[in-house]
């Protein structure tokens, strides 16, 4: 059973969906690709934003390509700067989230919801899952030695999709706490 | 054998010889005690300083009292934002670490090193030591199951002294990635 996984760091960010793209870069705007992701189809884009909350700002990367909805995911860093509180939610699952104000070169938008704190991760296929043994939805840990921070993240859930690509996904603060600097791998402990 | 260990989160913060203290708050100044901390003799102060690097500035609290040698206490989130990389370290072992400027309201010095991120740790005295089973730097990992984001710590490192109080500190990188708000208590395991 394999037990090998890639760990990447994703720092904070935001998804548009097409109508928001348009208010803040303008009617019919297309994202510009700067590198390409582990996930099939997904890429980091030149374009960024600025998200505001009651005590700060932050700029921050879009990555494409458009999505039904847009979502601003977040640090507990990264909150506490902008002074909202976050729930840590799965990717998609944004309903009573958090607002926040996002501001581009043609317009600002205020989200009702959509700024969330993303749970730990990890990207699989079904054909990968099966060689991982292991099934969407589950909850693993995962260890990472390193270099002076060994660390055991636990409450890392599982997402099978055949859109995906194995990767394990975390965020600028669960890094720091391991010493993570680039991608690294680390070892599923079911 | 004890096991359960109350896990603090120490933000930011800086240690002052007695003559960074004149230089940058005036000769024979003395800090203002706001708040005892766990540790006997320890306090946080009213007075603050500003701690720059080549990318930015922040804001911190001084630890008292003064210390034979000026630290300063960053997280990765931190060092960053000043644009410096610092070195894992334990509390007094800053020799060859990075440098930075602290500002204060009389004046401005420039450290050739004592920016650290702290080695996570835990304070004992003897008898609590002995009480959990562990000695002077024996390295340990402690388990906080906590809200969402369970986490094992490894590569914590034991520090025995009759002037310390049992208490595990963590800087806010850690606490983040265990989703650690205020003080909780996480589990020894040897």
């Amino acid at each position: 059973m394999k037990k090998e996984i890639m760990i990447e760091t994703s720092a904070r960010h935001c998804h548009l969906s097409r109508a928001d793209l348009d208010t803040l870069f303008g009617e019919g705007y297309e994202l510009t690709n700067k590198k390409d992701l582990s996930q099939p189809g997904q890429f980091a884009c030149e374009e960024k934003v600025v998200v505001s909350g009651p005590k700060g700002s932050l700029k921050m990367s879009i990555l494409g390509p458009v999505r039904k909805a847009t979502q601003v995911e977040l640090s507990f860093t990264d909150a506490r700067a902008l002074g909202v509180t976050a729930p840590i939610r799965e990717s998609g699952d944004i309903a009573g989230s958090t607002g926040v104000t996002i501001e581009g070169p043609k317009g600002k938008i205020e989200i009702a919801e959509g700024a969330i704190i993303a749970k730990r991760h990890i990207h699989f296929t079904p054909e990968e899952a099966a060689e991982y043994g292991v099934e969407d939805k589950q909850i693993v840990s995962v260890r990472y030695e390193g270099t002076g921070r060994a660390i055991i993240f636990g409450d890392v859930v599982v997402r099978v999709s055949p859109k995906f690509a194995a990767a394990m996904h975390i965020d600028t603060d669960e890094a720091n706490a391991g010493a993570i600097a680039g991608t690294v791998y680390g070892e599923i402990i079911k």
